[in-house]
């Protein structure tokens, strides 16, 4: 259907990222996600099943957005040590410069139906897969070096993931900043070759 | 007061924990928390003023508990390594340990009303230039190098935290298993001398 419902949805992801980030999700009414879109609460179920699906939707795109950030990033080379630069590069930035939408997407998962929570599961357990695929293609390489590649890979993600909870756009850091010093950071916690 | 008074405030913080962890601070009710500790809801008034009241009791315990392990470890020796090593172990352990209640301190803090929220940022400021004096000290002793101490030092934290939204008590990996791990990350990524 053409027209301008592409746009009431647009509105609507972010009037209810806006308040999810605010109340959290439980705290949010479908009647709050209306008022902050300038819509009324039926119009809300035109577009979208229930809160839930909204979440979903959210979680949906959040992550399908990272894991290609992350795929782009082994792509862009076939050094371990330049994908890993590339991949934490596009990831810290992404967590300071996404970081409303990425605490939904992080922090609320367990608001997720079952089905829905699967799914993102699914994105989730593919993102860890190509950071742990770089972090062992480097140490068998011989180019890092680590005890325990699955922890230090899932590590790497920790790190990106919690810059959403703390940046502050206000703070004295762009994204930028963060990004070039979380490579270094990277590139240390793989025992690369400096 | 002597009596049961202790024994319902425990229980009723447990019951908060509990109730925050499920549904968020904004999804719980007073009555949730009544309901989880065994109690009437006009019992809950009894002994707090109102839910936020709960979650100020809850972040102030942690936040002192935390605090406290970081000093400890900073006191634990003269060497910035020996420090890094032991507010590291401490810091990764109990996040791990106390994932549950941990979230609820890290990620609701936009709950706490203004008062409290400034009280709490006091704390979280102390945790952070107790990890800073440690990297700075290991600067200036030419054990550590680093660019950006105080962007370290907060990575240093951050990632401790995040052990809190992704440890499972069922995972293959006990607390002590990730605070080994973090020991090594944490040297690393200050640049310590191996």
């Amino acid at each position: 259907m053409p027209g301008a419902q592409p746009n009431a949805r647009t509105r609507l992801v972010d009037a209810a990222i806006e308040s999810f980030a605010a109340k959290g999700f439980h705290g949010t009414t479908t009647r709050d996600i209306a008022s902050a879109a300038g819509m009324s609460p039926a119009a809300v179920y035109v577009h979208h099943k229930s809160k839930e699906d909204l979440l979903y939707l959210i979680s949906k795109e959040g992550h399908e957005r990272t894991l290609r950030l992350v795929e782009e990033g082994v792509a862009s080379s076939a050094d371990p040590v330049e994908q890993l630069r590339a991949v934490m590069r596009a990831f810290a930035a992404h967590h300071a410069r996404g970081h409303t939408g990425a605490r939904i997407v992080n922090y609320e998962l367990a608001a997720l139906n079952e089905e829905h929570l699967a799914e993102i599961r699914e994105y989730r357990r593919a993102i860890e897969q190509r950071m742990r695929d770089v972090v062992t293609a480097g140490v068998a390489a011989d180019v890092f070096a680590t005890s325990n590649p699955r922890m230090t890979a899932l590590a790497l993600l920790s790190l990106g993931i919690d810059v959403a909870r703390w940046y502050r756009d206000e703070g004295d850091w762009a994204p930028e900043d963060i990004a070039d010093h979380y490579c270094e950071l990277a590139l240390r916690m793989v025992g690369a070759a400096q």
